[in-house]
């Protein structure tokens, strides 16, 4: 049988290598010989995770060698492998806003949650198809990390009540006490240089013809991270070497859900008015902001076209 | 409660009114105040149908009165309604290839099955809902419809199943006799115009940068259908008046499952590799071909790109 790789998106957080192994484990189920892969480097938090239920790395790809693949966690091209033009795309599991082109009609399943994982939860429930131990636990790993542990806007009641029937699956007693001490792994940036702290979890989007990256990082301390030696010289020549338009470091504190932006680019207007705030010396203040889905894209993306 | 409007495609079928009818029945149990509208008058076959199960034409319109809106058998712009660009899609549901942008995140299904409607009857299935008899009635013609009583490429298990369940649940005891009586009042072009021939079933594709408009048109007497008085030159004209680059009239024998071409425009070319056949006097031969979604357009979107 023809292999079908499945993935998530570049830059992988907690959700695109949970839900890759989630996804390749249920498509077996379903009769598709899978491999789950991933488009980078975990970065600490899912190391911490992976490790606490003993799963393996997925191989890392940069470009697919088979003709078909699964999309998780990402519709977008260039958040994909660099050869998606030339695959077939057969399923996509998807919670983002769609950019999304097929000659051939194909699955495709999004719903606004939470996270990915809380998708996947559900159609094994619905299909009545097992989850093993293991990917229970990434699988709640990646509704704490994309939620925030329940407490980011795009939080639904699926992504609540999936969280608490994986943790029963994984054996995982106090969910709330697993969450903290994952995303605080995620926040130590020891060992990480600013080029990671800024393309860690970097995504590109289009925007009004424009090309915007932005990027988030989780911490306890916000304006420790803003005063990192050279850090903002570094978002600063990250935008030049790349050839974006613009760029917007978001660093989030997990423990009161308040931001701040490290912003650089053409379009600092657009910024300002997104958030209906000042920038000061390239800094621009976001409370209560944490998700970049729900609230710092479509604010943007409104003001950029 | 805030109303949404759902709808099919332009250039209405069965399963585009039929599903519109299916889904707001549907997403009234998830809470939401819906009412099914169409985007044109209900061809011969779906008046049939809708008179068969003792339905109402849903109101017609062009534009949506309502900010939200729910897309069902079609996603792309083009077919939808003149203000697509300035609502909210919530939802789509839908059996096409995907050309689809948002700023939001949404509910987004499709699945590669032969109809809408086959998949608005696992949904109900799914969550225990009861279908009423006559929707039922319009949702097993829409699947009679798109899969020509189940013998077009595009059939998958799900068709075939959903079409049985459906049947005795509008207590339809001999399905192929009625969908073989739909068909036929399908192809009934008494008091059909050239124009209505043309531009009845017909839609809009982007291609390779071009605008290629492709209709189709079922019978029983292929040829009686080409040489209809004036029907060749009307399709010349369509394609002047609108400004399209080509266009396509696909006329099919649904007793064979063959059909002819009728074709006109700048990519004469492409069309003949597309089919690997000549065109003879503007017209081609189309042995086997029956599904728009499933052997046309992914034939000529392959030689226009």
């Amino acid at each position: 049988m023809e292999k079908e790789l499945v993935f998530g998106h570049k830059n992988p957080d907690t959700d695109a290598i949970g839900a890759a192994i989630a996804a390749a484990d249920y498509f077996k189920h379903q009769g598709i010989d899978t491999e789950a892969v991933i488009l980078g480097e975990p970065n600490e938090e899912t190391k911490f995770a992976l490790n606490y239920f003993n799963l393996d790395v997925p191989r890392i790809i940069e470009k697919a060698d088979t003709e078909k693949v699964i999309l998780v966690d990402h519709n977008e091209a260039e958040q994909s492998v660099s050869n998606i033009e030339d695959l077939t795309v057969t399923h996509v599991i998807d919670h983002h806003k769609i950019n999304f082109k097929t000659d051939l009609p194909l699955f495709y399943h999004a719903e606004p949650v939470g996270c990915t994982s809380t998708m996947l939860y559900r159609f094994y429930e619905k299909d009545q198809v097992e989850i093993p131990k293991s990917i229970a636990g990434i699988m709640l790993s990646a509704i704490i990390s994309d939620t925030l542990l329940l407490k980011s806007p795009t939080t639904t009641d699926k992504d609540r009540r999936s969280l608490e029937k994986l943790a029963a699956i994984a054996g995982v007693d106090d969910y709330e006490k697993y969450g903290m001490e994952m995303l605080k792994a995620g926040t130590n940036l020891s060992g990480r240089t600013n080029h990671d702290i800024i393309d860690g979890d970097a995504k590109s989007f289009e925007m009004g013809g424009k090309k915007f990256k932005i990027g988030q990082v989780n911490t306890v301390d916000v304006d420790e991270v803003i005063h990192l030696p050279g850090l903002k010289d570094d978002v600063k020549k990250e935008l030049e070497k790349e050839g974006f338009d613009d760029i917007l470091l978001v660093i989030t504190n997990i423990l009161d859900s308040n931001s701040k932006g490290i912003f650089f680019g053409s379009d600092s207007s657009a910024v300002e008015k997104a958030f209906n705030a000042k920038l000061k010396n390239q800094i621009i203040d976001l409370p209560g902001v944490v998700s970049r889905k729900k609230q710092i894209v479509p604010n943007l993306t409104k003001e950029m076209e």
